[in-house]
């Protein structure tokens, strides 16, 4: 079970899954009132999910609400996520260029803990991710996300191994489950790639027939979870409150992780 | 995904899965006590673990009791189940011939809903335990356990279907994993199982390396969990009351059943 290193947050440091909530607000004044409020529900992390905010395009204008939003959330290690339209994301109006000068600006901003990308992405904007994150300190998250189905447990593997060879500090894989067998594959890929990788593996199937694995993914390894703030980024979120309540009684079971 | 039929008791009928709370007082005043007690945190059944009870020898007593626990719980439904030594329970100082001649004066009290009786047991016992239950309309749960390991995924699959072969209306099995790999046997079992035979199951990977199984064993088919009531019957139970709310967190995310 490896955790994800979070240098400025020694207190979420031993968590282990990490329970993490979407920000999805469209503008500054909802998305800090959306911190704010989410943040009082007890996540270890935040993810802003910037595809929904339209001031996506002012990257000036992003990089500084890191800050407010930080501030807006007591503190807490945020993770900064433009999720492709390809992979689920809402649709934007920027080039992939337009997307890496924005990227670049919220590094250097300095306020973000983690920044996720695609693995698919092209390889050398990976790359240029890669070097913009590690410059500023910032954890990097490659991504892989299905939304139509759950390839085998080999190719998940893979996908999860591709992360750490473009240079992830975290690999993250999502799937939709068709039937419950792959739940079974994601749980499967999951535990075999958190044994054989270096870095933390991050997974769920989505939906409702994923739903356990938001809850029991961390006993296969997964070292981070979604669960609702004030909206779902993605279907088969479940509350912070419940999800918290029910990682403590599997730990308290000696079963979360 | 099969549910255990409760004629009696039309409330729990369409729970997936039901939470079970086990009763194992040593005395009567103490068993009245517990029953009362943990029927008030909300299970939907209770199993009396007859194996725990001293007084395990008077058969007619122990028949009497199962109304005056039944009353005690307030009508909830009723498992009685001698486990045997050989498969975790505690030692008793009765023959099998005078356990069956126990199961035939409990059954024919009519206070129980569910029995439950090892397969491993010799056949003419298990086909007496099976003739007697059904005399009285009681549902025969036969169970296979091992708390040394997991034998592979085919091997449970055979154990569910023997019960079926033999006659049970549930079929359970309960193994101890040593890994998480054989948590997924586990599951993966109870998912082919619960497909393919007529009967409905019921599993858990016990320990706290397979508490995952009795929050999450309900989407894979598993159609009764096991709950701490006052004190546990196997390693890895909950509480029923985080249990049952972490199972109803599933629910409304889809994916408890």
């Amino acid at each position: 079970m490896k955790a994800i290193a979070l240098p400025n947050h020694p207190g979420a440091a031993g968590k282990f899954p990490l329970v993490c909530a979407p920000l999805v607000g469209r503008d500054r004044a909802s998305l800090l009132a959306e911190a704010a409020s989410v943040a009082g529900r007890g996540p270890d992390l935040l993810e802003w999910r910037v595809d929904f905010f339209e001031g996506i395009g002012r990257a000036t204008e992003v990089a500084e609400l890191t800050g407010a939003l930080k501030q807006a959330a007591g503190g807490l290690p945020l993770l900064f996520t433009r999720r492709s339209a390809r992979e689920g994301g809402e649709a934007i109006s920027l080039s992939e260029a337009q997307v890496l000068e924005l990227y670049a600006a919220v590094c250097a901003a300095g306020q973000i803990d983690l920044i996720d990308f695609e693995m698919g992405n092209a390889r050398q904007d990976v790359a240029a991710v890669r070097t913009m994150s590690r410059t500023h300190g910032i954890g990097l998250v490659l991504s892989f996300h299905d939304f139509q189905q759950t390839p085998a447990q080999a190719a998940l593997v893979e996908k999860f191994a591709l992360a750490q060879e473009l240079g992830a500090d975290v690999a993250k894989v999502a799937v939709m489950p068709r039937r419950m067998e792959d739940v079974l594959t994601l749980l499967g890929a999951t535990l075999q790639a958190s044994q054989a990788l270096a870095i933390p593996v991050v997974s769920m199937a989505m939906g409702g027939l994923g739903a356990t694995t938001r809850l029991c993914g961390g006993a296969f390894g997964s070292a981070l979870t979604f669960a609702v703030g004030q909206s779902a980024s993605a279907p088969g979120q479940m509350p912070i409150a419940g999800l918290s309540a029910a990682l403590d009684l599997l730990r308290r079971a000696g079963g979360a992780a």
